[in-house]
């Protein structure tokens, strides 16, 4: 397997060496071909999807598990938009991030540049594979996708139409290879073949990426475990304090910004607390409080330790009344996983307080923690949401994608 | 010793919350105090340095490395000077480094904001200390450093120097921290300590860059190993070529801008190879030949495999004749180890395809490869060189020990 992963990861090296200096009006047909040829290729894969979903079935798999597996045919027509939008950005590749002329006469310019080989290596829903590849080409950068062995044969027939389409085009069909899930080791694999793989991306559950981050030694971009909180403050507008807690906790519960924790300043508890709970009851979401909130509303669940740092990703969330706002941020300090934190409030002296003291990739002013995505912020494509502080953090789109070289022009000069 | 280094870094974390709403006139200020005192020190620092070298000859270590490790009062001024200029840049907190309001009326900023808390391994000379104390202050950071057991007693002297400063200052002195080097388990501790600590900066030869790549858990960058390579082309101004490879290899061969490799091509191999031989050999550098160079000029140490990805550090170089500026590029992308590759031509079709198709942090076309420097760059101020592609590749200065967080502010917007 070992010898199957590096040789997969030095086709892709080449493959990238070619790619880098591919036009965009190349990439850009090539990524058209590829949309294309998953609308036509559908029977192919629902045929494939609904071998796993069976799969899934049989091994027992909970039906919201199953759920998130199945594709159709309007699924798999958003994956090829999704691609199609791909193509529409502007290319990261050749932008000239800083440049001057120093006082010797060298000219330096710091010029964007592709990744070079890219490995994902995520669980679930098999639209990452379509997403990630598009992103991965118009950055200029091959990808090995290492996905779920639940979704290997949605996968398999996804990437196999995506290098049917590649062949059609002058970029290399090495751009975008399977790495296959039968056995554990290939992401081990994938993950150590330092030299070969310039950078690892883990999606999907916070064991996962803590795997992946203990074991790689290729560098690891972490994404999207998300202990986001909302803040109800001292000076919130309560109404609008309960439609950002219930937007922000059930909109959709599964994904990394939703919230799983509220904070209420004691000022307002009494009269907030008693509305957030009953609307929150009213949609089905089980509170967690700690003793202060218990002490105001007793009809909720105490909360334990485990609650406060939990990413429920479920119609749970811990609660908690806190003294002051520096007791919020200090909670949040402690418990966040750095995702996304968000304040209500109607006082710029808090709101400050609260974006310079808590330590996470977004802040939200007065808006729900759903905010924090890459569509929603205008990326464009986004390929998963940073929440370590290096290279990048936050929602990641093509930009994110690439590292940048320095060109440096004289006439003979030494020093 | 875990527990120690975790309470230091615990120590680290609490300080860098203060520092990042610290004003940069306060920074400023602080380094100053710090430059007086480091100043003001010298005796102390010279004995303690006398006693790290005394030791270091009565273990038997070779006289060029006690040379670097040797301090006078020369080189403590040029650190107060370093740190002066550190005091004299710009702060790199708050730059906003994008915003716009969104098409719902959101307004999103994306707001440069301190890394954390950063720790340092390190080896050999004592100026990393208060280089990179400085660097990691004045971008918001508290630093955690952990120099060579070598210069312990020089480092400890110089941290409680620069403590001592910061006692008089707003700033806390628990932004700048010793890590003990009397046990290896130190680095580990500091390296694995994630969650504590937010990035880790390995400085020093291979071996410990590797060390640290492959056993940290905390995000690394890599910096600093340089095989660095000369490559004269067909349409090469042969007296530039030859000054070039001088001053590339022998301006100073310690450092990892030095060029280790040359490659020549093939239509200009006998007109330059006996010329830059024997102007190499006059200045006592140790040519290592490949057969095609030796053919052209047998005077030569044959070279073996190992020399073409040797980083010398010393004054030996390794060349090779090419058929053509691909095949130059094809061994660069070999044994490069991704730091700074310098093309000599009048061609500007060779100078655009060696630029795209070398992948290396740095790219000098008719300069000298000891251009990639923060100071030369004109950056003011360098904490490494980053030979990887994740976060900051080529000279890191302030900007790059810094992170960014996306501040959205609406009115009450939900999804």
């Amino acid at each position: 397997m070992k010898e199957l992963v590096h040789a997969a990861a030095r086709r892709a090296r080449i493959a990238a060496g070619s790619l880098a200096t591919t036009t965009r009006a190349d990439k850009d047909a090539a990524l058209h071909a590829m949309a294309d040829a998953l609308v036509a290729g559908t029977p192919t894969i629902l045929e494939a999807n609904g071998q796993d979903v069976d799969a899934a079935r049989a091994a027992g798999t909970g039906e919201n598990v199953v759920d998130r597996l199945r594709l159709d045919a309007d699924r798999i027509a958003a994956f090829a938009d999704g691609v199609r939008d791909v193509a529409a950005l502007p290319d990261p590749v050749g932008e000239v991030v800083r440049g001057s002329t120093l006082p010797n006469g060298l000219r330096m310019q710091q010029v964007r540049v592709p990744m070079g080989v890219i490995g994902m290596i995520y669980e679930g829903r098999p639209n990452v594979t379509a997403d990630a590849a598009a992103i991965c080409l118009k950055a200029g950068s091959a990808v090995l996708l290492r996905g779920s062995a639940s979704a290997a044969r949605s996968n398999a027939a996804i990437i196999a139409i995506m290098r049917d389409a590649l062949a059609t085009t002058p970029v290399p069909v090495d751009v975008i290879q399977l790495v296959p899930a039968d056995d554990r080791s290939s992401a081990t694999h994938l993950m150590q073949a330092r030299g070969l793989v310039d950078l690892v991306i883990p999606r999907g559950g916070a064991g996962l990426i803590r795997a992946v981050v203990e074991d790689s030694t290729v560098p690891v971009i972490e994404t999207g475990v998300g202990n986001c909180h909302v803040y109800v403050d001292a000076d919130a507008d309560l109404d609008m304090a309960l439609a950002i807690v219930l937007n922000a906790k059930t909109h959709r519960t599964s994904v990394c910004n939703a919230a799983e924790s509220l904070l209420v300043h004691k000022a307002v508890a009494d009269s907030f607390v008693p509305r957030v709970v009953a609307a929150l009851q009213d949609l089905g979401v089980t509170v967690h409080g700690d003793p202060a909130f218990c002490a105001v509303h007793a009809d909720v669940v105490p909360a334990t330790e485990e609650d406060h740092a939990a990413e429920y990703l479920s119609l749970d969330i811990s609660a908690r009344v806190v003294e002051s706002i520096d007791e919020a941020i200090a909670h949040i300090r402690t418990y966040s996983s750095g995702h996304t934190e968000a304040i209500v409030t109607s006082s710029l002296a808090a709101s400050t307080r609260f974006t310079t003291g808590v330590d996470s990739a977004a802040v939200m002013i007065n808006a729900s923690t759903r905010f924090t995505d890459g569509g929603e912020l205008g990326f464009g494509a986004e390929i998963g949401i940073s929440t370590q502080k290096l290279h990048a953090r936050g929602p990641m789109g093509l930009t994110e994608m690439t590292t940048t070289t320095y060109v440096v022009t004289g006439d003979g000069h030494t020093r």
